[in-house]
């Protein structure tokens, strides 16, 4: 398999942003092997600007603190402590590369600026400002930038989440019109699934962003969702790859022909999620946007939906909520149809949802099928299913998750090569 | 003793800024405490800015991780570092104020904004705009800024050295058009002489700035030398108490009259100087200038100088730089001179300064005298003097430092309170 596309990245002119998270600058020793690595690309004739997350541990350490006032994570205060990681991180590797004789300064996300909106805690980045970035490249100067946070209109520091320096990363590689994104992590790259449950995973050389957006959003942990919007949105190859290994990672690029010759790309889990059946409602025009109504006014998420006709003119909804919601879900509902005499409700916990995600599902019929006929061969009942373009998910016992997670990936074929047709 | 003049300090519209210390918010049981202390202020009626310093240990934490990489604590990234303990402490602070129904908001450097030049680790602040703290005022809420922090003007963060935040808190007080500024700190107030030296050391009540000004820089480690110029320029009443105590501390304010008849308010000791003597150099007009001038191409600062004539046309010149300096300054020396045939050096790093400070050394004769007839009658050696209108310092053997500071503390009857004539 050929990655001409992608020689380019490694020479002269070419710019690279770098993020390297949380483990990969987890000790002074790792950050001198950080600034080893940054180096050796500046000194192959790239010009690099760097992404860091906080060193491992530090964020947790700084929420600890937080906790003796406040277990609220979306709290102004709360972003302006966590904060502080990426400062000190960015800081130090800065200090390591001119050690070693490479010119660096570190940029915080009100010196860049990277300005989000104002939800602490998970703000999204609205805009960059590169011209700091492109100053520094022109006097062959390293950047490295806080990931993880933004500024707001007010300047006030937010945090964009768990993950977020990814975003970081890929939204400065977007700004700046980056060559591409190394995501510098403690895996090798992106896998067919978890290979902690299936030792046969195996990772993927290149996905479409879309792949990388179902699976991200499905289960899997190694980039943050957004951080894959971004980089579809303006095209930014992102290569996912190890902090500790030189070879390859995964590539998250453009869908092409050869993509869409492949059925399933990956498999995911998540056992995040609960179940949420209301049975007994009146058929009416407002029934659904009663009952949806009312958990948004909770800030509650719904994630899949499924609505039944049953006898008499009543209809069934169950629906799946991220799993700490799941008795607010109940409450507010019994709340909402109390009134109704032939309402009921019952929720269960005790879920998984496994999903199989490949861009060939588009043109190749059968895969919805191929999938319940290995669920159903291993004896794992399916409680309900949804399905997009790319994406299949079924939502089984828990306790099958794991069997259900290999025999999936088994019955794929993805611990092969794919065969490109 | 009355303070009338300092009623005003207690009441309703009436607006201090309060600044805590390390050791004041060295624990988050320590930042409950001061959140308490806050909100009783609040409650009084009066409008509080509060400024604070880093939980103490955190900048040493923080300077070790730097030590990894650089000594030299006058690097950008250094000050990037070691102000992210201010930005923890003064969201904590915010955290355990609203814990305990206080609003209040946390404002780093660049958000107040304090702007300082370009010298890291020992910025100048060169403005404050406190539009958004007279915004927080105006809602009602503790804005709690990060001491020891500035930015320059292109939004480099800056730090103000060891004590910074005390200027921090003057230079806002002084923008803010503060009635007062409070200095919270482990110590009662500005002292006679160092209570560890000296048990019989007194509290002093009311101080000029002047007289501060030349307790700071003779010795004494209570305020910041920075802020009593703020305070003296701004004509800021600063009050230097007790964080763990509710007794009043002591008042640094414009002289009186009443000030004036104290001949000597206070004694202080250095033990970290060094001193340096050239002679055998010729009388001529630029030898003075050569000395000196060489010093200070080698950043070398010289304390207190001595010129005498010695015979034949020759001078000797006697000085002080920091200890520190004394080999860099007898090797610049001696490369500068080395040529004249006549011309010796030698040095000394086993002294002592000890100075005697008073408003009323400018209206009182005599003070010299009977310091030299106190230092006599106990058998110390005066190796040299200097003198300015209001402090008389000596230099003498190391060893008789201490001795040197209880007699004269005791002759100048320091341990008694002052007879306002």
């Amino acid at each position: 398999m050929s990655f001409d596309g992608f020689c380019v990245i490694a020479g002269s002119n070419v710019l690279l942003v770098q993020k390297f998270g949380g483990t990969s600058v987890g000790s002074i020793e790792r950050i001198k092997g950080v600034a080893q690595r940054v180096a050796a690309s500046v000194k192959d004739g790239n010009n690099i600007v760097v992404v860091v997350s906080a060193m491992s541990g530090e964020t947790n350490r700084l929420l600890e603190l937080c906790g003796h006032f406040t277990e609220d994570n979306r709290d102004r205060e709360v972003d302006a402590i966590v904060s502080t990681g990426e400062e000190v991180s960015s800081a130090l590797l800065a200090l390591a590369l001119k050690d070693i004789g490479v010119s660096a300064k570190s940029y915080r996300a009100h010196q860049v600026k990277i300005l989000t909106d104002d939800k602490h805690g998970q703000a999204r980045i609205k805009s960059v400002e590169t011209q700091k970035l492109l100053d520094a490249i022109q006097n062959d100067q390293v950047a490295v930038v806080t990931g993880f946070q933004g500024v707001d209109s007010e300047n006030n520091v937010t945090t964009l989440g768990r993950g977020g320096s990814d975003t970081t990363a890929v939204a400065l590689a977007a700004g700046l019109s980056a060559d591409a994104c190394e995501i510098y992590t403690d895996v090798q790259g992106v896998f067919t699934t978890d290979p902690n449950v299936v030792p046969s995973a195996r990772k993927i050389d290149r996905i479409s962003y879309e792949e990388m957006l179902d699976l991200s959003s499905l289960g899997a942990k190694v980039l943050q969702l957004r951080s894959v919007e971004f980089g579809m949105k303006y095209n930014v190859p992102i290569h996912v790859r190890s902090s500790f290994e030189s070879a390859p990672g995964t590539w998250v690029v453009k869908a092409d022909k050869k993509m869409e010759s492949v059925k399933v790309s990956g498999v995911t889990m998540a056992k995040n999620e609960a179940r949420v059946t209301v049975s007994g409602l009146p058929e009416q025009n407002d029934t659904m946007s009663k009952i949806f109504g009312s958990l948004t006014d909770e800030g509650i998420v719904v994630d899949m939906i499924l609505k039944t006709e049953s006898s008499g003119g009543l209809i069934d909804v169950t629906f799946t909520v991220p799993r700490q919601d799941m008795e607010r879900s109940r409450l507010r509902l019994a709340k909402e149809f109390g009134g109704t005499s032939s309402f009921k409700i019952s929720s269960n916990d005790k879920i998984a949802k496994v999903s199989v995600v490949g861009l060939g599902m588009r043109s190749h019929y059968g895969v919805a099928n191929t999938m319940f006929s290995i669920l159903s061969k291993e004896g794992i009942k399916v409680d309900f299913v949804t399905t997009s373009e790319i994406n299949i998910s079924v939502v089984i016992d828990e306790k099958y998750g794991e069997l259900a997670l290999r025999s999936l990936h088994d019955g794929f074929g993805l611990h092969e090569n794919p065969d490109f047709e």
